[in-house]
């Protein structure tokens, strides 16, 4: 069918279970198509088609409330609540956000991003719906990797306490980013498999040995297995424990596995929780095949051979070139372990584990956990690595400020992913770290403006015995510049002047380096000669250079990617103002306003972050300045 | 004994259990003298006399490493380390702190002060141990409170997983600070009680029958109940299912009981969990009575009949004030619920759990999840009071601004205990809320100068349409001034005059109020003529206010009783700088350390916070300021 006619969910209602096939292969058609061109998390949705279809056919969306979990897998349900037309668009500027989106659409009830949180909204949504009399469902969807996250395990634990209402659709794929780790993986992937359960009951085992491998041939044995594995789960496995009736796990592909249980959740008091297995990238070849994730999210590719359209830069991706070395670093220093929160492909940190595999802990989709254990860590004499991806740091705030800053610990923090990210939009923009960061006592931060001095910040960091120590890197790639053999130092707090002027002085570091060049370039073209100082540690600052810098008199421009409230710029006008020193500082960065998706040159030019706007700062403020000096 | 003849708790070794009998009564009988004079957590470290001594006994600290979960219960492993003599400055400024402190002793291997770091922290030492090839016992003590915290889920499904070896320390009281919630604590509430536990399997449930209720008469038939419940456990609860071998329960007063399971414990491979059943407040009949958790930690009483040494203020606790108007507002708009993690008592929401106990939602020690759930409340149409302590805001820094401010929802957060908090120290300041919160699109933050704008705020709040509105209140009791009958809104962003002055101007907030004006009345005695301004929001500043003063060109000096590094007076630079304004600016607030435990004027003499400084940096600004005007 043209999928572009949809409007509303209803139509599903009449169809029966071989239309729906022949919708589920429409829909699976149109994403491997509409994604091959704009990229997007194809592996997630083409694992729940059927159970986006069956849900929106047993509820009644937006009365009903689906909370999709992390959000990336809502695409099939923004087609079928009549957004096909815009996939052409998908996660572009101002074009279709890849999460749910509340001002798109009514059938949007929760925003996502970040893991783990629908169940706690779930919760509140239902107690909602109860004290306003209200009848309808809450029906939050969630990944067995997300199930790992604390917030979602004290959720379940409230849910379960307090018996309310709703039907948890447990969507379990084996696989959330990485491979999963983790006990609580472990109770799952015992329903999984059967040999490997040990009960102390014979009969139990007994029956349990009559279990068939999950997965595709599920459906005809349905019955069976749902009664011998809920005999086995009523006797004590987690959910039953946690208070929630448990139902499944059943083909999350089969439309009439779904149907029928669905239909005995909507009519359970309490809590439900239904096991689906599902297969990520399903339908799809190259993507039901791939084993660690690459399928996860990706960017344009061919839809025939699923190769991937490679990008012309042969630079190193900056989360390679910090990843590959410290697993250089750990070579000589046996002290360097590196612990990921489920990223260790988008970390590139594959390297490092295949080499050290017992001085790396990926310990699933857990930020304060990561956090805090590499605390511990460090007060036992190692000196972890901690990998994250700035967003998800944002999970661990009070971790690294009062187990790691407090405890002045020597960790060093990998921030992935700072600055705009892109196309994943505004729950995933690395963008408030030096806010959350800077007002931690102990804290040193640092940027580097090229891949070359990255791999020195790496070493400057496992070689500063001091306390934290983190390094902000953004995503994709370096600049192709020519590397050093060998690795040195940078003194801490110190500053770099890329270019002399003596007009204005530029401050920055990162990202926007090149930028501030370039403006450089182009106002030395007009006669106005402008100094660029790679300020590459936001703490502590080079205080020193700020006195001189004063001293000159001339108008200094801070650049960020970055927010300004409590940002870079704001720890220089903090800096001036403690020593009582005037300085005509100017500050641009990102505004108190959330940052939506698309590509990042688009999004700069938005929020007024260009050489052109810097040009135009630097002349303003040179104007002004002499002005000044002459009135 | 003379506890502070202590040195080291070598001499535990030799002792027999009726000396450790007569040790844990001399440390009973000292903790109930000298905390009648301190004060402090008095229930807590009551609880585990016991337990401690027998972890002493049992292991060899500091080679094993003892990480007490939340901090507040290490009093007898203070003691028994050597720190007796100190317990007079217990709390005090520059006194023994009352949380585990790295720098006191070589015993206190981990610090803690905010809950549920300690298995993620024993992870770390362990597979550090393990990366070292060291023998040592890593043994976290963490109480049933604690585990519904969502790191230490994280740690639990990780530790399962890797099976690594640690004994984890349950110390069961079956009540946190309140009384727990959550489905995890009814798993543990079937262990005590016989009658709840439905099994499948009748056998089970015979044996089950058997087990006595635990407690004081659980020592003699410690053999039969360890076997019955082993076997219930090993079918399936919640520890062995994370891969944990579960020891107890066991009397955690019994010392046989605790000698023989350590022992056992230490000989297993993997993670152990053994699992004490302790009495809060144990030997002293007021603390053992305790139903509401009022003998957690306390103020100075009196010994013999537990009374409390009333403070002599007659003005309503702050908690109280909020949570009250909160209580009031409730009755005419059915919006408005309350959420409290774990926190009913100190935030005194008593009364509104009395009045609305449908609307009143005690989530348990799950900060994320109560964030979270507020913001799902409030995406369905309810008015969510979600009140945390400012420091225990910090865990939920992400879902405040993921899911909250992010999607502009009208949750109302009152955070309680903000600015310095004395006694409890670094781990408790309620410094870092404004610095962490500032930079969050939507936010608005308030703070109210007296208890009478207390009231109109929380009106304001709650009549507020537009987004997420916190208010800040400082731990401790209110000024006493007179109460308005009729509550009513604040315009958002608008400051107030207080004073009217003409050379200088002081914008400040809540605490630091009285000591602006008692420093204006101070300046006026020299013929200084100062402004005072109550900048009750910090965000959105009162912008017309800020042009006005700099167009009056007199010094402007911010004070807060908050971290200056993003904070408040950071906000005003940044404000000036945006608008191109030149303004001297000069700011007062708690400099870039971390603030230890003392009495809170002591604590603000000490980072120069005081009238006198204020006084002194008004002076000085207005003397630079006239040589200004005049050359």
């Amino acid at each position: 069918m043209d999928l572009t006619s949809i409007s509303s969910p209803s139509f599903l209602k009449s169809l029966d279970n071989e239309q729906l096939k022949e919708l589920s292969e429409d829909i699976r058609s149109f994403l491997i198509e509409k994604l091959s061109v704009t990229g997007g998390h194809i592996g997630p949705n083409l694992g729940v088609v059927e159970l986006t279809i069956a849900l929106h056919k047993s509820f009644n969306s937006p009365e009903d409330k689906f909370l999709w979990d992390v959000g990336h897998q809502a695409y099939v349900h923004k087609i079928l609540t009549g957004r096909a037309d815009q996939f052409d668009t998908l996660r572009q500027f101002k074009g279709l956000c890849g999460f749910p989106k509340r001002i798109e659409s009514e059938h949007d009830v929760w925003e996502a991003g970040h893991s783990s949180t629908s169940l706690s909204a779930a919760m509140g949504m239902a107690k909602a719906r109860d004290l306003q009399n209200k009848k309808n469902y809450v029906v939050p969807i969630i990944g067995d990797g997300a199930l790992t996250g604390g917030m979602a395990l004290e959720a379940l634990n409230h849910i379960g306490h307090e018996k309310t209402d709703m039907i948890v659709i447990l969507n379990d794929n084996e696989m959330s980013i990485a491979p999963n780790v983790g006990a609580l993986h472990n109770v799952l992937g015992k329903l999984r498999t059967h040999g490997t359960y040990n009960r102390a009951k014979d009969d139990l085992e007994y029956l349990l040995k009559k279990i068939p491998a999950v997965g595709g041939k599920l459906a005809g044995t349905a019955e069976r297995v749902k009664d011998s594995l809920k005999y086995l789960l009523v006797s004590g496995v987690f959910f039953e424990e946690m208070g929630f009736t448990y139902l499944g796990p059943i083909d999350g592909h089969s439309f009439e596995a779904l149907e029928e249980n669905l239909k005995n959740a909507k009519k359970m008091k309490g809590p439900v929780l239904l096991h689906v297995i599902t297969k990520k990238g399903k339908g799809y070849k190259p993507a039901e095949q791939d084993k660690i994730g690459t399928w996860h999210g990706t960017g344009p590719y061919k839809t025939e051979t699923g190769a991937f359209v490679k990008s012309a830069t042969k630079a190193p991706s900056w989360s390679g070139l910090i990843a590959e070395t410290a697993r250089k670093l750990a070579r000589t220093d046996k002290r360097i372990v590196a612990i990921t929160p489920a990223m260790p492909v988008g970390s590139k940190l594959e390297g490092f584990a295949s080499e050290f595999p017992d001085r790396m802990f990926d310990v699933g989709i857990a930020e304060q956990h990561a956090t805090t254990m590499a605390a511990g860590m460090a007060a036992d004499g190692m000196k972890p690595f901690l990998v994250i991806y700035s967003t998800f740091l944002q999970r661990a705030y009070d971790q690294v400020l009062h187990d790691i800053c407090r405890q002045n610990l020597n960790v060093v923090i990998g921030i992935d992913r700072s600055g705009l990210v892109g196309a994943d939009g505004e729950t995933h923009q690395g963008i408030y770290d030096i806010s959350f960061l800077r007002h931690m006592p102990n804290m040193v931060i640092m940027m580097p403006k090229d891949e070359n001095e990255g791999q020195h910040m790496v070493k400057t960091a496992f070689e500063y015995e001091d306390g934290p120590i983190a390094i902000r890197y953004p995503r994709g790639n370096g600049l192709g510049v020519p590397m050093d053999e060998n690795l040195k130092t940078i003194p801490i707090g110190s500053w770099e002047v890329l270019k002399e002027g003596t007009q204005a002085v530029i401050l920055t570091f990162g990202t926007t380096i090149p930028m501030a060049m370039k403006a450089a370039e182009q106002l030395a073209e007009a006669n106005i000669s402008v100094e660029v100082v790679n300020a590459r540690f936001i703490k502590p600052l080079d205080e020193q250079m700020l006195v001189s810098l004063q001293e000159r008199n001339i108008p200094i421009i801070t650049v960020e990617e970055s927010a300004l409230q409590g940002g870079f710029g704001s720890a220089v006008l903090e800096f001036y103002n403690e020593q009582h020193l005037q300085a005509n500082v100017k500050r641009i960065g990102i505004p108190d306003v959330f940052i939506e998706h698309g590509d990042v040159d688009q999004l700069l030019e938005e929020i007024h972050i260009t050489t052109e706007d810097i040009v135009k700062l630097v002349r303003t403020s040179v104007t002004e300045s002499s002005r000044y000096i002459s009135s």
